[in-house]
């Protein structure tokens, strides 16, 4: 089978078929999206070398739950241990022992057949599409946010960055009702929520606002993010963290302290939340899809992907 | 009177007694602290000119409301506007118009007569001497802690530090029952609250600790306390932050991120919380005083609270 290989360098390798063994359940691929880690790791962060990927949506090719055979199933990332002490708190996505889809010591998505434990899969729903499913994964990302603040509709909420996560996050918070809005470089992109009721606002707008909101979602995937939202957030506001990227910020922390600003740092979600809001079409996620490219033109795919302007590349068999 | 006034340098000046005025009353010192940012400003941080000091114990001599003449009394010592969004939550130590004793805008407690609006004042009940009532202050700062969290008798909580506001939490958080363990570089000043069933961990002891702590609580005082915190809490833990310094720090905010870490700004509390440990003998902080000085004697005092292991120095009139 076909698969994206990275070992210092991106490569189309032709592999043998996976086993399912155990708890793992293997899963043809119908879809696979490409992610800013993907592009991270292709240059040297995490040190991860193997499989890429970890957006995905497949159909079960084969399962010891003969019940999951021919399901179309999307996969949670972190496979745990089940034994630890957060496992047993049901915190799996922080479980020590655990490996992570084309992250962490486990072989990922961009491949004809991969494998994942069985209590990792959901089912998707028929009324959702496999365009619409491989989004699952970064839409319960920004579900994360639900999960750890509570958003009232009187809330001033802004997300920094209108990359593909800040426009999932836009789409997902805009159900909170807050007064939400979306700051970014890019008109094109920020176009993309206008109808969830968001405002946009760009950088020079950006520059005039002053230190009145409850809530930022810093999702830039730069260090200059982490300024923005200090500079913004109110006193005993909170700040959630969803950017990684290679390197250091350097912060006077002392206004943390006199104003008691909350620091959230958010990554994976649970993925029921993010399934609920695509079958209730309550996101869109597949305006953001500006390429689908076959998994041997994976190389083509990644150097799309970091153009100016686009947003996800897909990847199908 | 005598005052204690800086600009620039430290000085015993004479002043006018003030007026209380309106909802100012007028307190005649029985006892002031020199806290850690009061030896901060004088070395330019805050930027503040004027009387130093802002934690006190004393009488009221004046006020509108005569109830409260002949009174013992403590200060909250942010003076807030009473009308904006923060005073209308009951976040007055937030109110952006506010005033700071001693620190902002708002001459402090080191001088024979200090004023503060009625509002901020607490009677001090009988039972609590005025050595222990002058660290009403500095232990609602510790308290702060107790309503920002959920401590359970369950959790492993380090505090990091062992100054004068670290032995004043360590006092306050050993009645949560917690796993509770004080870092710190001082033998001498550990042991003050070896009694209240702290674990005291030195610093070749703590470079062993494992990444297995709930709650990290970094009162330092300085830069390496923040990356010592990042070393020492776990996945989904929390990270309290006490130390106000002058400067920056730098670090890579990813692992904050990928594990869901909580970093929470602390500064002033309520005070009832802390009057009610002192008046449950709860606290010992009188074992923190190392020197009480006439407030003629300030530059001395200020000069001994500077030396290494002296804890805490007070002035009297």
């Amino acid at each position: 089978m076909k698969a994206i290989h990275f070992d210092q360098e991106l490569r189309c390798v032709d592999l043998p078929v996976p086993r399912a063994d155990g708890r793992e359940v293997l899963i043809r691929l119908s879809k696979a999206g490409i992610c800013n880690t993907d592009l991270e790791i292709t240059r040297g962060y995490f040190g991860f070398r193997g499989i890429l990927g970890h957006e995905f949506v497949g159909v079960v090719e084969a399962s010891n739950n003969r019940s999951l055979l021919g399901k179309r199933a999307v996969g949670e990332i972190n496979a745990a241990c089940g034994r630890c002490q957060y496992c047993q708190k049901q915190l799996q996505r922080h479980c020590p022992h655990r490996t992570v889809l084309g992250i962490l010591n486990r072989d990922g998505a961009f491949r004809e057949f991969l494998t994942l434990p069985e209590e990792n899969l959901h089912i998707v729903p028929d009324s959702i599409s496999d365009e619409e499913a491989v989004f699952t994964e970064p839409i319960a990302a920004a579900c994360e946010i639900l999960d750890q603040t509570d958003i009232r509709s009187s809330d001033r909420v802004a997300i920094l960055g209108d990359g593909k996560l800040g426009l999932l996050i836009a789409m997902v918070l805009s159900h909170t009702r807050c007064d939400l809005s979306l700051l970014g470089r890019h008109p094109a992109k920020q176009a993309l929520v206008e109808d969830y009721g968001v405002h946009l606002v760009g950088p020079e707008t950006a520059q005039k606002l002053s230190r009145d909101f409850d809530l930022i979602v810093e999702a830039t995937g730069s260090p200059a993010g982490w300024e923005q939202a200090l500079r913004l957030v109110k006193p005993r506001g909170k700040l959630v963290l969803k950017s990684t990227f290679h390197g250091s910020v350097a912060f006077n922390p002392a206004p943390l302290v006199v104003d008691e600003i909350i620091v959230i740092g958010s990554r994976c979600g649970r993925f029921e939340p993010a399934l609920e809001l695509l079958e209730a079409k309550k996101v869109t996620p597949t305006r953001l899809v500006h390429h689908t490219l076959p998994l041997d033109q994976a190389l083509r795919a990644f150097d799309l992907a970091q153009q100016p302007g686009v947003l996800k590349v897909l990847l199908q068999p």
